[in-house]
């Protein structure tokens, strides 16, 4: 028999835990489970443990990779905190699991593992430098340089969602105009519902598409409401696409990777939203950098796919 | 005999040629010449050549390395342009070098080469990551990373003096607000000067310093000023650290080096300068990134001694 691999893939709301072999581009068996409503680190890990003890089966992996949803210490596998639940703090996962399951494991934040993931088996297989983003509730990226992760001294390079690139912008995390706060999903449906709320003339496609609660508005409400034509909808699109193409245009000039990579659901935004994109990056990146920003092949599997290559690495 | 190593330094203003042995940490003999008013690319090339010939007395150097001020294709050490002198584009300098004294030569641009020699020779030795700076007319940067120079895919990466970072900011190479435009020793000059044309009653410190000679303004002259007490010159210089304070922030959240090396005249503008500035970066970059910012140990001639790393990596 190959050797099993076990690719465990945190979220902040939801857990997934596969199986499958090395060299398979296949789940072998693939589960799921969201976090109940007060969930914190423990019943986080019992779940996970749970999911992968039932895909296991009595079997056991040879290595086992894991993607968080969070700032983590790769070299020790310590997750630094999970902006989305509590309890996190300093928990050295990596030694919990390899207690638990007794073989080798490797943990990495979320966005690094996903670039790992399109460079290993995705969209960016064979290219020398890349940087993965994705952009849904928050914005996080992840850096393959030389072929390899590239993760900083302290394992958080690639946070293009805390640059700033605003000092007039609302404040973030003690920054002021970053571009997760003005590109992630969120951010976009409360701009188009402050913008509906004072404009009450405008915005009538947007509005239509929720029945008027504008509570209902999502990114992808929003997205639809541009893609119908609507003015309003289209500016707070704008506005995102704006803001993460300057931070795409920057990263450029700062790392000048081949590629950009873009997963989330903000990059499912559509045509209208791409086109801004790329002409704001463009604008901002210098003449002699070039660069291509293209969409995650491997969509929100990217993570699952990009642990499965870290568990590989250490068979 | 030991091989012997030439280094070239392509300024805007002046050019150094410098001989030395691998090992060695001082110069066996060093020349400097400035360039004329209407100087090109040919009588750039034509100066240093004698430079170099008058050093070398008849000697062959094993290798050449050169520092060129202006973007570069280090592959092929074709240079792009130069900001400062003309029909610097597309001039195959590291081939014209190699026909005429016949040995390998390697050509990188000043702010790679000067990271690469603060790496093997300066203040950043025994680092693995690094980002060297330079503030002076321009604001260039080059990056160390997994104790290698990381040039990106077109040879652009570091370029921190062209990401934006202010949408009101005035317009500079056809981007709003870039750190360059902000942060420059010129620009710096330019702003105190618009304030005292502005503030007839302010800044009588600065204008005492140049007799009233607005034209005479540097920021060099800045510096003094506000280390004198002068509040109008202190918020120019304010505005200059805030911006490559940010610039700075915003490469630690994307890169995570381990050190950011800043070199160039700006950097000697005084412990007030230097206290605003780690103020900045330090609020711009996330808790968990942890970085220094110091001074550059071989000063000015940091590019040529990564000039004689270049060479010695062709040796």
């Amino acid at each position: 028999m190959p050797p099993l691999i076990l690719a465990l893939d945190f979220g902040g709301t939801k857990h997934t835990a596969a199986i499958t072999y090395p060299g398979e581009r296949n789940w072998q068996a693939h589960k799921r489970a969201f976090s109940p409503a007060n969930a914190d680190a423990s019943t986080d890990i019992e779940i996970m443990t749970s999911l992968a003890e039932e895909l296991l089966a009595g079997k056991q992996p040879a290595a086992i990779g894991v993607s968080f949803g969070g700032p983590v210490d790769f070299k020790t596998g310590t997750v630094y905190l999970s902006h989305h639940v509590t309890a996190w703090e300093n928990i050295p996962l990596q030694q919990l699991l390899e207690m638990e399951f007794g073989v080798p494991v490797s943990v990495d934040n979320d966005a690094n593992v996903a670039a790992l993931g399109e460079h290993r088996f995705g969209i960016g297989q064979g290219y020398e430098s890349l940087m993965y983003i994705t952009v849904s509730t928050g914005v996080g990226g992840g850096l393959i340089l030389n072929g390899k992760p590239w993760r900083g001294a302290n394992g958080m390079a690639g946070e293009i969602g805390h640059t700033a690139i605003d000092p007039n912008g609302p404040l973030w995390f003690g920054r002021r105009g970053c571009v997760e706060r003005l590109a992630s999903g969120p951010f976009i449906a409360q701009q188009a519902r402050e913008w509906l709320q004072a404009k009450p003339e405008q915005g009538q496609i947007l509005r239509n598409l929720v029945n008027g609660n504008l509570e209902a508005i999502t990114a992808e409400v929003v997205s639809q409401a541009a893609a119908e034509g609507d003015e309003l909808a289209l500016q707070a699109l704008e506005k995102a696409a704006w803001a993460l193409g300057v931070g795409i245009g920057n990263s450029a000039n700062l790392i000048n990777p081949q590629l950009f990579i873009l997963g989330g659901g903000v990059a499912k935004a559509g045509e209208i939203f791409w086109r801004m994109l790329r002409k704001f990056a463009r604008e901002t990146a210098m003449p002699e950098v070039d660069f291509e920003i293209v969409y995650a092949a491997l969509g929100d599997d990217a993570p699952l796919w990009g642990a499965v290559a870290l568990a590989e690495n250490l068979i």
